[in-house]
Order: structure tokens, then C-alpha cells, then sequence
């Protein structure tokens, strides 16, 4: 076996053809019936050396004719039942003036391989029980509608069960992590956290609101120049476009992009009043007034519940402008940036200073072209970024190939057992974490380093998703945020908050530090 | 009279005091006891030509003293009920062994004056009945808390049945405006709507989502250069220097500006995750995996309702960040300015093209210093738009003073009778709005030309709310929004989407348009 496809699996189908008349009469012609239709048009697209549905048990009773369907990958028990109610509607109108009023299914079961018993109890929605014998799971499910079968949530399930299998035997691995390159090891005079001395000289104000910074004149600045930094040293240099894209996307968005399926309970998301009407929203403004409190509950009642969140990363809506497009060959490949779009993650107990937090500024350049192309691109992306960062903020840093565990087992993200065979250059996809050392965490080597950039090629899910296409090439694509908050936290936190003390690199970015404002 | 404080005012508590024990034994004492008070202790305070609170009826029954008290504007009935527990409390415990146990208002009737008698009814929270006899109101509270009294909402009440009384007499009256300045007449080469051209050679795309652009790199090219233009020929040559601040505001900053009061049925709000925790969104990811919809009502079980909204104005934030500071004379005025928080209104059906929409990015300066300083760089502000919207831009506009017609008869506009006496260099505070004529929308005299740019001093209201001071000056505030969008918008509608056709001034920001993308 092996491959998932050709994996042992079997439907059961408890339930019922429903009827406009009584059966009694008719039962030995509708006993027939079935038999012929079993051996005939049940059978049909079922492969020569594979088994297909089969009717256990039939029984009508009333208007009813209960039924037990069991089957193979092949017409699948539901799809039998289906078309066993349009064959025998044909016959028994014809012959018997008797119609089918519809088809009910009390209970489905249904057995398929995973690849171990799960550790701990899985659940999933719909399901009434799923239960695990061995490698085989078997999940029951009650009360099926044919809306719920036409609609594939089957397999859906089927899937969903395989993936938490699977990510149970993941749990507690190790993330896929392989240096490509480090620089050479840099003096550090500076051993503080740059956002407790930011915040002590008065560059920046926690707030308001948890997470999020005010950057006053000097902060401000810094984070400026690094901007101006990426714009001219690696986006124009490279032919990249700005865009200028919505800090909203709309949940159809990150369907497709499956934000919704991984970061759910990470989003900011928002609301649009219910209605804009003076009258609706008199009795809450009344309440602010006179009580200098937001009346929470009430408000809750005026807005439209969510249909969207606030950027997470700003590429899907990237993708979206380009949805069902076909692009000129001669444009590729696409290069486009935004740097408008302001993210938003809800990092609760994980916010650290100006490097972890839930509101952020990145610039996010997106690609789109052949594997061949980004390929090219990658290297000049790299080229570029270790300009800046040797050259320009003299960081001490490293690149390497991370992927998450799971997606390595899958194959998605190269790599394999010759580690020597996984040089850079030879990746087609995946993603290069750039990582610094901050002094103020401890040692090299006992020391947490920073992602601060990084840099992917992502494969052709998107353009799939978005049904993105060439006129004449396949085409892939791929992404690399910059962090400007990121990139501000490493050069401070290796080079301190003295501009004498900064490279000339950057100073020619940044020639004078504002004075800011002065508090008594 | 006149002047509001001194207009007239009644209060009438209908309520009791609740003793330990029953109080028919000690009737009469109790009796004698509320004489001395009524006479003594309850007047204090009161002058000597107005009059105090008067108990009209007092009645013992059981444990509680039911009373009826009467007052005038001075030791306000409820404040009267207040006194006298505690000097019951006093007496009655020394000298029957008697406690209070609290108070209790069944009805609290408030008679005060307001301008005219309104035309159509007028409803505020809490009152149990609102009726105008002549210009007199009369509201009645049952049921009335300490807690209702000891927060003031009593006064917020009356204060907002005559801000409802004053909104009635002022609707459907004109707004004030008054032109200050005009440019003269230009050549209007271009007719178009320039949204609809833009769409149309895919330089913007509407969406995702509504009232929301994706700006393709030519308009983001044009709107980018819109940026350069502010930056460089109005806000650094004045010395303004840029914070960057959240585009989300809590909801108590907007309890200081008043915001919430104003604006809450246009507002963005946003929810965070009541928990980030895995296992409570598992069920909501799930089915997302299975439907590929999101459950919204699930989803609104998982989140915080919100505390905060998106950026409706920057200034609330960067008041905020001052707050309760003491700025160092040798800072004023305080020029600061934010370009990074994006900004967010609930246009509903008022949206039109890229001029007025839900999500645009700004530049909003904010200014805080003493009057003279203010009105000073007020002059600088406009010369610097006048060089911009004449010389670089080339745009037929205008410039008024506008106000709200309630704030113009409020005093607070400036203005008055003799129209002489209003020009802009004899104003100290007030909104001048810089308008436009948009060809497209019809002729200059009977088209409503587009307001894109304002620029404001507001007086103390901010300094105050925010609690911001000087070392030795009075601090006053002031704003002056430039939309990047409306600059685009103008400037297009005037000279069109040839870069042939637009002036050297703005050319020399944008020499050339990107090319962005064919599509096929």
C-alpha cells in the first residue's frame, strides 16, 4: 500500500428511499428492480479489479424501502443510493404510477486506513463517533442530508481525520532547520533590549492598547530609513512595482489562502455597523453620553458579525487582485510589493518589545513566475539582502532552510536523507529563515537568534487557489516579508541607540536623528 | 436669565430610608430629628437669596421613613436624601440603637427649562417619561441607584435632553460657510469620472470588499507622489516630524475626544480572540476544513466583543501619546505628524470612486502650542498648500470657513453678524475646508465641489480632554487632515490620466508612471 490512494476503505449506508404510495403491493417487482439495477448501473465506472456497491439488505415497509448500501472507494455507498432513487423512480412511475418523495440516511459508517492508531482521542465535527482499530479508523455519522453528501463534506472528513492523525505523530518534533550561510561574528558593545532603553529616552510609548507601539520622531525615523533601505537596495534594484492593497480581507479570501484553516485564533477580526441609520445607533450614543462608558453588549447588538479580518500577511489580497487573471508572458515575472497594509496578529502572552507584537509594519514583495524565474530571482533576493545586511547595518546573521516537520515527511519541502544533495541552489521550494543574534538574549549559542526576514517560495498553491495564470508557462510563486519593526530590533539591539555608533551604511539613510520632545 | 445655569430647575425624590428596626417607637423623635436637619444641615451651602431642599412629606411605616423632598438647583434633592441619612444615621444610632440600612428612590422627578418646546418627541435612556409643558421639561427616573447619583448621570441627563431640544431647532438649516479665498478659473481639459478611467485601464481594482481599492502601481505611483508632495513642500520645510502611531484606538480615547458620541454608527470596530488556546478554536478550524465556510456565529463565540475600533482620524492616538505630559516651552508648538495608520469610516451608500470610500490613507498633521503660535502656522500651512494646489499641482480651488451651524450660534465658530469682522486673519479658531471643482460632476456653479483638505485649530477641547500642559503657556490644538486619496482624485478629475497632460510641478514627482501588467 503506501500511497493514500489506493488505501482499503468501506461505506456503510443505513437508510431509506422514501416513497409516495404504500410498497406492499409492488414489493416483489421493486425487489427486482433492484437486483437489476445493483448488477447494471450501480456498477458503472467501477475498475474491472475492484469491487463496487453493493445492496446488503433491502426491506419496504410502508412507503419506505429501507436499505443497507456497502461499498468500496469505487460509487461510493451515498452515490450508489442516488443513483439507485433515480433508476427506481424511472420504473416505479412508469410501471406503478408510485413517485419518490426523497432518500433518508440514518447512519453512515465509514472504514479507512490511517497510518497509526492516534495517541490521544480525535475528534472531528459531524461525526457521532469515530473510533480507531489499529490503522483503521471508523467514524460513524447520523442523520445525513443529501445537501451534506453533494457538498463532498465526506471526504472532507475523511481528510480531516488523516491530518490529525498525522499531526499527532508530529507533535513534539523538531521543525526542519538547515544552515545555508552565517556571517562572521561581529563585536557587540551593546547588550541591553533596545525597547526598554527606547522606551526609557522617551523613542517610543507602549500603546495604546496591548501590543502595539507609538513611535515617536527618533523611533519613527529609524524605522523609516530602514524602509527607504528595503525600497532602494532590494525592491527598485530588482524591478519590483508598489502596490498599494486593503488592510481588510474578506474571509472568501483567506479560504483560499486557508489563513482560516491555520491562524484562526490568531486574527484581528473586525465588524461594519449592522446598519448606519442616527435612529439605530441613538440609544448607544445616549448611553455613552450620559454614562462615559461603551454599553459593550449593545454595541455588539448593531454590528454586522465578522465577514473579514485585518491583514495577516498582506499576500492574499496580493493574490486576489490577481485572481482568474492571465498575465502577459512578457510581464513576468510579476514583481509587486505593498508597504500600506499594516499587520495585525493577536500574540497574547508571546509579545516581546518592538519584535513581537500584534500590530506591525512589513513591506511584502510577492512573486509570480516560472520555478525557473523565481529560482533566479531568489538569488538576487539574497544578493541584495546580504548587501544591506553586511554592507549597510553590518549585521551578524545567518540564512537556513526551515520547514515545518510535517511538510518535509510530505515531501513539500525538498530536502531528504543526503543532506549534501540540499544546498540552496538545488531547491526548487520552500523557505529561508534569516535569523540574527541579539546580545541581550545571552550567548550565541544558548541564545534564541531572531527571524527578521525570510524568504519563500511557495510552489504553485496560490496560483491555483487564485486560478493565476501565463499565457503560455506554469506558474508558481512566492514571498518575502520584511519586518520593519524586525529589522529595527536586530541593528539596535547589536548596534545600541548611539547614531555614533551606527555604521555609515545606514547613516546614509538616516544623517540626523530628530530631536523629538522633551517632558517635564 | 439666559444663561443656562441659571435657568430654573426643580427636583422631587420620592423615596424612603431604610432603618434596623421598626420605627413606630421613636415616630416622633425621628419627626423632631428631620426638622433640626432639613433645617440645618441640609441648607449648607446653598446662598443666602436661592432656595434649599425642603422634605414636603415625611412618613414612618414599618422600617422605612418614606419621604418626598423638593429642591432647586443648590443641595439637589438626591443630594439632600444623602445628607440626611447620614445625620440620621448619626442621631438614630446614638440614641435608639438604630442603624440605616441604605436608601431607596422610587421616583425622581426633574423640571428644568430648555429654549423652545421641541416639535417631534425627544427619547433619553434611563427616563421613564420626558414631557415639555412650554419650554420646560419634565423627567421622571424611577427606581434611581446611589450609584446612578454618585456618577453624575443626573446632570449628563438634563444636558442631553437640551443638546436633543437645541439639534431639533438647528436641523435642516445650512451649514456655515463662507469663501475666503478662490484660485481663478482653469482650463478643464478632462471630463471623466477619473475612478472609472482608472478601472478601466486597470490601474485600481474596487475590492476586496466594498468601498475598498486595490491601487494597481500606476495609481499607487500617482498617490505615492501625492505622499512625496505633502512631505516635502508642506510639512518638513514647517518642521513637522513624523510618529507612527496604531491605527486602532481604544475605546478610551474615544471616550476623550469624543468620538463614540459623534461617529460610533461609522466606525470599524475590531474583536480579538477571547482565547488563542488551540483547542477552543479546533472545532470552528474543523469545520472550516469540511465546509469551506465560516461558521460567523461560532466564530462570534470566540472572540472579545470589541474595545476598540480602527482609525477613524490619527489625531485621537497622537493626542494619547501626550497625555498628562508637561511639553518643554523651547518644543512649541509641537509639530508632529502620521502617514502609517490607515484610516476607516462605515460609508455605507455614500461611497463614490476613490474620493470617498471605507479604507484611505492619510497624512494628519497635528499641531499643539499657545493661540498666536497656532494661528502663525496656520499661515505658514496655507501658503505652503497654496504653492502646492497653484504651483506644483495647477488645481482650480477654494478656500471657506465652515462650521456646523449649532457650533456657529454656540460661539464657538467665530463669526457673527458683521461678515467684515470674520476674515480668516481675525479668526482664532475654526475649519477652513479646501474645496475643488471635479469637471466630471457637472458645471462649477452647480456641482458640489469636493472638500480635500481641511485645516482646523480647535481650541482647548483636546489639551484639555487629554490633560496635555505647557510648562507657563495655555496649550491649544489643531489638526489639518490631508487625504492622499482626494489629492489624487482632484488632481485627476482637473487634469486627466495623460502624464502628457500634467504639470511640470507635479512631473518632477513622478517622472514617470510604472508600466504595471497586461492581462490577457
Amino acid at each position: 500500500m503506501g500511497c493514500r490512494e489506493a488505501d482499503p476503505v468501506r461505506f456503510e449506508l443505513d437508510g431509506a428511499i422514501l416513497f409516495s404510495a404504500d410498497l406492499s403491493p409492488v414489493a416483489e417487482h421493486l425487489k427486482g428492480y433492484v437486483g437489476e439495477i445493483e448488477a447494471g448501473p450501480l456498477q458503472k465506472g467501477v475498475p474491472d479489479d475492484e469491487d463496487g456497491p453493493h445492496v446488503e439488505r433491502m426491506e419496504p415497509a410502508g412507503q419506505e424501502l429501507s436499505l443497507v448500501i456497502v461499498s468500496g472507494r469505487y460509487v461510493r455507498a451515498h452515490e450508489a443510493l442516488l443513483r439507485l432513487r433515480k433508476e427506481l423512480s424511472a420504473r416505479m412511475g412508469k410501471e406503478h404510477r408510485i413517485g419518490v418523495r426523497g432518500v433518508r440516511i440514518d447512519r453512515y459508517t465509514i472504514s479507512f486506513s490511517v497510518p497509526e492508531a492516534p495517541d490521544h482521542p480525535v475528534r472531528v465535527p459531524f461525526a457521532t463517533s469515530l473510533d480507531f482499530e489499529g490503522d483503521t479508523a471508523v467514524m460513524t455519522l447520523d442523520d445525513v442530508s443529501e445537501d451534506f453528501l453533494s457538498r463532498n463534506y465526506v471526504d472532507r472528513l475523511v481528510a480531516l481525520v488523516r491530518e490529525k492523525v498525522d499531526a499527532q505523530r508530529y507533535e513534539g518534533k523538531e521543525e526542519f532547520w538547515e544552515q545555508i550561510w552565517t556571517s562572521t561574528p561581529r563585536e557587540m558593545p551593546y547588550q541591553e533590549d533596545p525597547t526598554e532603553d527606547m522606551a526609557r529616552r522617551g523613542w517610543v510609548q507602549q500603546g495604546p492598547g496591548k501590543g502595539r507601539w507609538f513611535f515617536r520622531p527618533q523611533a519613527a525615523a529609524v524605522i523609516r530609513a530602514m524602509e527607504r533601505i528595503a525600497l532602494e537596495e532590494v525592491l527598485r534594484p530588482l524591478g519590483f512595482q508598489e502596490v498599494i492593497s486593503s488592510s481588510l480581507v474578506p474571509f472568501e479570501v483567506w479560504l483560499k489562502t486557508g489563513h482560516l484553516k491555520g491562524v484562526a485564533n490568531e486574527i484581528y477580526y473586525f465588524s461594519e455597523p449592522a446598519t448606519r441609520s442616527e435612529e439605530a445607533w441613538e440609544e448607544l450614543r445616549d448611553l455613552v453620553k450620559v454614562t462615559r462608558e461603551v454599553p459593550r453588549d449593545k454595541l455588539v447588538g448593531l454590528l454586522d458579525a465578522p465577514r473579514a479580518g485585518m491583514t495577516y500577511a498582506q499576500c492574499p489580497n496580493i493574490y486576489w487582485s490577481f485572481q482568474k487573471r492571465t498575465v502577459a508572458d512578457e510581464d513576468l515575472p510579476i514583481l509587486v510589493f505593498d508597504r500600506t497594509a499594516n499587520s495585525y496578529r493577536y500574540e497574547s502572552g508571546g509579545r516581546h518589545g518592538i519584535e513581537r507584537v500584534d500590530e506591525f509594519h512589513r513591506i511584502e514583495p510577492v512573486y509570480i513566475g516560472t520555478v525557473d524565474q523565481l529560482v533566479e530571482l531568489r538569488e538576487g533576493l539574497i544578493e541584495r539582502y546580504k548587501h544591506v545586511f553586511n554592507e549597510l547595518l553590518e549585521l551578524e546573521w545567518r540564512m537556513a532552510w526551515v520547514s515545518p516537520f510535517y511538510l518535509q515527511q510530505a515531501g513539500m519541502a525538498g530536502g531528504g536523507e543526503d543532506e549534501e544533495a540540499t544546498a540552496a541552489d538545488e531547491r526548487r521550494e520552500g523557505t529561508i529563515d534569516f535569523e540574527a543574534y541579539l546580545p541581550y538574549r545571552g550567548t550565541r549559542e544558548e541564545s534564541e537568534w531572531l527571524e527578521f526576514q525570510n524568504l519563500s517560495i511557495l510552489g504553485d498553491i496560490y496560483t491555483t487557489a487564485f486560478n493565476i495564470k501565463a499565457q503560455r508557462h506554469e506558474l508558481v510563486s512566492g514571498c518575502s516579508g520584511i519586518g520593519l519593526e524586525r529589522w529595527t530590533a536586530v541593528f539596535l539591539s547589536q548596534k545600541g541607540l548611539d547614531p555614533a555608533g551606527w555604521p555609515e551604511g545606514f547613516k546614509r539613510f538616516l544623517p540626523e536623528l530628530p530631536r523629538g520632545f522633551t517632558f517635564h
